[in-house]
């Protein structure tokens, strides 16, 4: 294995330390392993909390900051964090507004995620909606679910949903959001090697020289199929054929198109990634798709794996009002 | 090899055809391989131009937009651009108020840069300046490379010479910011791994499963040494060492500090680059070095390389300054 590390046992904390250094306009708690915008609660406004397994970075801790996370959480390396650490980040965002929870549909975050806002409401009375994502079109159950995965999706909820909040939408109106990005939007991915787990220290899988897995999770969780490795043309319909067929984005529902993206699973260089989108954006013209925004780069990682993922999220003129509104976090910034 | 694109001869064109979907706010010129801002050229300013070889994405196409590049030239990987290229870029984006070629410094790239504001003087009269950046203190000449190389410093040079033009100063104005940041500012490389050029199709160096290279180019080039991989705070102070002997980094000559820049090659993920970052700042903060401002991620790629750079640029409030300015760029984006 090699990786840039100290002790694989410590990779969470000491680079949650980092992120503390490069960005001192966050607030770090190195302890309970939350990483918080530092003006939180903000007066008036509702709380938007994530978190779940270290390894998607910058997802979740990368986004938190003003129009986007109030806190996120970071477990063990693709493991969930325990509710003792949710219940703390969630007080401690509670303006009394009440507070959302952006939960990705693993079984032990959503067991997690569910007993620390029960915990919340009975120790402090703070009012919790958690939404649960589901995004992941490739798998109905896995590894480490029951039902589909959260992948690409999220990092779309975090944004629209922490704009509305910005923008002092009730605890309803913010969950709302983010029940229509995950009604809405779709993913898939692939996988041209596996990741590797810092504390175990050797690839999660094995995937010959010539295959590439199509429908993997983000944990290295086995997808639809092995097969050869393709051109970037074939790899970008593979991905986009089960997400077409299960939602209609042709638009005549209200949506006036879509935001696309195209997610490096963290060893994909950004040439590639370009290449992958230019593919994806000509699919879906053929396919009578109108892309009104696009996001393309490594926000959802899966550690050292190299391969993609193509998200698609149906959205009309308030959604992307919502994408288009100011965001300053370390992973994504605009406007301000 | 294993990576998303089509033939491995398409690879340049079919990034930049992606890039030009996901941003239609640039105008790309796929014959050229140039990348424009929309606006270019724009009335007074004065024009800023770079380009290398591609493979370093998001250098130099993903830094074109308002407060950065006007043009990006882009060669096949880890090749320079023709002359030919850069005369098309530099006229197509002087306003009158005269064109400043930033250059890497390696033999092929200042050659051609050289020959084309040669041709573009002696066709059309655009005045330009040129510098060339050689901020990598591993080595004094090199595979590619007679003196030093540009690496990881051209990133904040193509940043704050683009606020400068921005805000109006005039062609030596522009050029002397350039020249500040190249006097001012070090970088150091390291691979766990090599890369693979897609036209070779495999790796460009062998690297055993327990060595790294300390000193590596943004090409494969070698560095200084090979050594058992270390734990990242050693990593840090064996990249930080040969820096801060290079140049005074603990102020006393007018500058308030640094700004320190991690920088990912390619296959890192960000979880491992942040914890880089805070190993780096720590041994800053024990060297007695202020950091003002920094930057995390991927910039200055090296393909497919896994590994990392480190960069220290002496700063003052004025350079600081053009550092917050406004810039809109797909790959650094702040304040609009």
């Amino acid at each position: 294995m090699k990786k840039l590390l100290n002790a694989p046992s410590d990779v969470v904390t000491d680079s949650l330390r980092g992120l503390a250094a490069a960005h001192p306009e966050l607030r770090v708690d190195l302890t309970h392993r939350i990483v918080y915008r530092a003006d939180a609660p903000v007066p008036g406004k509702v709380g938007l909390v994530s978190g779940g397994g270290s390894g998607h970075e910058p997802l979740h801790g990368g986004f938190v900051g003003p129009g986007m996370l109030d806190a996120a959480i970071a477990g063990e390396v693709f493991t969930s964090p325990v509710p003792d650490q949710i219940v703390e980040a969630t007080r401690a965002v509670d303006s009394g507004a009440g507070v959302v929870h952006i939960v990705k549909n693993y079984t032990g975050d959503v067991m997690n995620f569910e007993m620390a806002a029960e915990i919340a409401a009975a120790d402090t009375g703070t009012e919790v909606v958690a939404v649960v994502l589901d995004d992941d079109v490739a798998v109905q159950d896995s590894l480490y679910t029951a039902g589909r995965r959260g992948v690409g999706v999220t990092v779309l909820a975090e944004k629209l949903a922490g704009a509305a909040a910005e923008a002092g939408r009730d605890l309803n109106g913010v969950a709302d959001i983010v029940r229509r990005v995950n009604e809405n939007g779709r993913s898939m991915g692939m996988a041209l090697t596996s990741c590797t787990v810092p504390a175990a220290g050797r690839p999660t899988f094995d995937l010959p020289e010539n295959e590439m897995e199509i429908g993997i999770g983000i944990h290295g969780e086995p997808g639809r199929r092995r097969v050869p490795v393709a051109p970037a043309k074939e790899i970008a319909e593979m991905l986009l054929e089960p997400i077409l067929a299960d939602l209609d984005f042709t638009g005549g529902d209200g949506s006036t198109g879509v935001i696309a993206f195209v997610n490096g699973m963290g060893a994909t260089p950004l040439l590639e990634l370009y290449l992958m989108y230019g593919e994806v954006a000509a699919a879906l013209q053929k396919a009578g798709v109108n892309v009104v925004r696009s996001l393309v780069g490594p926000y959802v990682t899966s550690l050292d794996m190299a391969g993609c993922s193509v998200t698609l999220l149906k959205v009309d003129d308030e959604l992307t009002g919502l994408w288009d509104a100011p965001v300053r976090t370390p992973g994504l910034r605009w406007g301000v």
